[in-house]
């Protein structure tokens, strides 16, 4: 057997403590299919005191993280520190300088400050991994970068935020509104005290922007994705959805397109019957979409420490048996800018709601802008009758340019008896 | 970039045919993840004269397919005649002895001659890839072999014969029966005139021995394997299953028990909102529960010319990068035999149905076997009332003994009410 392989873990929390676990747990069949032991020698974190539930004797302790990158009985170096500055990135780029290969689940790194990392790697004896970044337990990097490498990718559809995905999944089992949803999931510790990160987008852009680099081989960056949360969907939006045969899924989308790649985060509605709609809870899954492969989805928990561990193991694993890829799966030379296509460009069908005034008039008044913004409906759907009174009306269109579809909602939101903003998503049908 | 590397193709059939399409029209974007150009020198098919739809002037085409390893002009040999007899094998171990890398679709020669292949490959300087042996374009073996390389695997369920799922998918929209939906299946093309290989569990079950040596790095085996077909299900059962909550589905199942692995193919009820129920038609779908990771679902194309083709090419991507594995994901000495474990040994809830005279005491009657022989029920349903005549009696057993139903089975069987052989499938709900 080969000589073992030594692992310095930056980043003693959920993750870290579970990956410390795992390595010590799984040792055995680990060493069989990496061909060598692999073993802890080094740690850092904020607090040497705390309680981590592992057994850290016989490991170096560091204070500084980026010591890990000098310590000579480190081979590679595990940064599960997150966040895209500081001591993070100094270390992995102290690793990278040091020639040692880095393992991480730092998606906001890679996200805003891909054209650095690529930079840091231009001419490194050294590789940086990421399985863990996007999707947790999914080896949804190694099936894009490797398993579909055959494939011209046309397209990813991702359900990237457990919590969102949870608190949709909860809104529609229970019928209950997001913000009672959003409280019961802070309370159980799925969402943050502060949600913002995921109930706004960010986080599932950050993963996004990650699979649009090594999709279509160009250089990750979160600034080109245009977010939507799930804020502002209620259950009467998963009520109508329901009944119009969809569930509201929080859907990252990237898309190649003669003028550039598409990118959005936005909750849509996908058919009640596809696989995407069966994902429910704090899951995570993702489609990609190849010329020849065809759809193909990947499905699993998308965050946890156990879950997390899994992906950088399995990054440890490749290291360990001499199987290091390029960042974005070509060579450093070939990566290429991201060109954004202009979203309002987009052709899609729509969900609308508006809450109007039970006036005689608004229903023709209405259709009359959709008609002359040259977008054509689907459906209409008018729940209760109540002469004067606010009612709700649902709307599907056909395929429109969105350009257009914005165009009429911002004419419509202008009506007398239209009495809030109107409530738009797009419909992903997962067709072609 | 680095010298080019060589394709020899034996077997021009559909998938071949493809492979030879995606690697001239997907020419650039793999050469840049390959880091070198990818060619086809050489060819080798039962039918020269054949027009295939791919310009083969300028490849070499030999008669004899075995020529293909030792041809200077070819690198890489890819197999594609199947089979697990004759040529195939024959231009395997030539391509092995020759220092050649082999990617093969061949999922009978790794199913039936397991053992002799992985003897083939000790202290070999070659390498066997079959990404496309199991469930076409999707990347399960890297999934299982890599991207979930850091767990120790509990289980692996699959859905893994398309016809199989197409066949109940169709029953279950339209209410028709096994033999109307077959016949029709094969006048598409879903499935052969001679159905067995499919309908029988035996394609399924070659694919879930593969599988199962990748997760437990065993020597694999199909005829370890317990298998039943589909054709004798009704659509009766598939009524009854929908209306009890369940989709009917052909499941390869393989276990990891404290006695050995458990390794079954056989129609088996899932939960109707579980994410296995939603794949429908022609699609195959994997399920792999990792201590670590929990359960991931890899669903996608099964078969077909270009999905299997991306696999195919996957593989041949991986051997220009330079990355090889050994078989079965662990070092030729780590591979261990097969010890199976004993099905009836199983503990499992089941779902059962009689077709029984409507006469007084025949549901005591079974009831009193079902309780003396451990088996306790969940649900028992009757549809219609018909004195004297034939109904429909439906229940669902709690956790039991397989030995324990068995026993059951083989009584009530002999009932005198009892007009038929017991029809019983497991209810798999992917719980714990």
């Amino acid at each position: 057997m080969a000589t073992p392989l030594n692992i310095g873990i930056a980043g003693l929390g959920n993750v870290g403590a579970s990956v410390f676990r795992l390595l010590q747990q799984n040792a055995s069949v680990l060493a069989a299919r990496a061909g060598r032991d692999v073993n802890v020698t080094a740690v850092s974190a904020r607090d040497k005191t705390r309680d981590r539930g592992i057994d850290l004797s016989g490991v170096t302790w560091h204070d500084d993280p980026v010591a890990l990158a000098a310590d000579p009985a480190v081979d590679l170096v595990v940064e599960l520190m997150g966040g895209a500055e500081g001591k993070a990135f100094d270390l992995v780029s102290a690793a990278v300088k040091a020639g040692k290969p880095v393992v991480t689940a730092n998606k906001a790194l890679l996200a805003s400050r891909g054209a650095e990392v690529l930079a840091l790697l231009q001419d490194a004896k050294s590789s940086i991994a990421f399985e863990a970044a996007v999707a947790g337990g999914i080896p949804v990097i190694k099936g894009l970068r490797e398993g579909l490498a055959a494939n011209n990718i046309r397209a990813i559809y991702g359900i990237l935020n457990g919590t969102c995905n949870y608190i949709l999944s909860e809104m529609t089992h229970t019928g209950r509104d997001f913000a009672d949803v959003l409280a019961e999931a802070q309370q159980l510790g799925y969402a943050e005290a502060d949600p913002t990160f995921d109930v706004d987008g960010i986080d599932a852009a950050h993963k996004l922007s990650i699979l649009t680099g090594l999709a279509f081989g160009c250089v990750p960056d979160v600034k080109h994705i245009d977010m939507k949360g799930i804020r502002h969907i209620t259950s009467l939006d998963i009520a109508f959805a329901d009944e119009l045969g969809y569930r509201i899924k929080l859907l990252g989308t990237a898309r190649v397109t003669e003028k550039g790649i598409e990118q959005s985060v936005e909750p849509c509605l996908v058919p009640r019957s596809s696989a995407i709609a069966a994902v429910d809870g704090a899951l995570n899954a993702v489609y990609v979409d190849g010329d020849f492969s065809g759809k193909i989805l990947l499905m699993g928990a998308g965050a946890g420490g156990d879950a997390t561990a899994s992906a950088v193991v399995a990054d440890i694993v490749d290291i360990a048996r001499g199987h290091v890829l390029p960042l974005m799966g070509v060579a450093g030379g070939a990566v290429v800018p991201l060109v954004p296509a202009d979203l309002t460009a987009r052709v899609e069908s729509y969900y609308l709601r508006f809450k109007v005034l039970d006036v005689p008039g608004v229903v023709a008044d209405i259709s009359a802008i959709l008609r002359d913004c040259h977008v054509s409906l689907e459906s209409v759907l008018q729940r209760g009758r109540d002469p004067g009174q606010p009612v709700q009306l649902i709307m599907t269109t056909h395929e429109t340019r969105e350009a257009d579809m914005n165009a009429a909602i911002g004419k419509i939101a202008a009506l007398q008896a239209v009495m809030e903003t109107p409530h738009m998503m797009r419909i992903e049908e997962f067709e072609g």
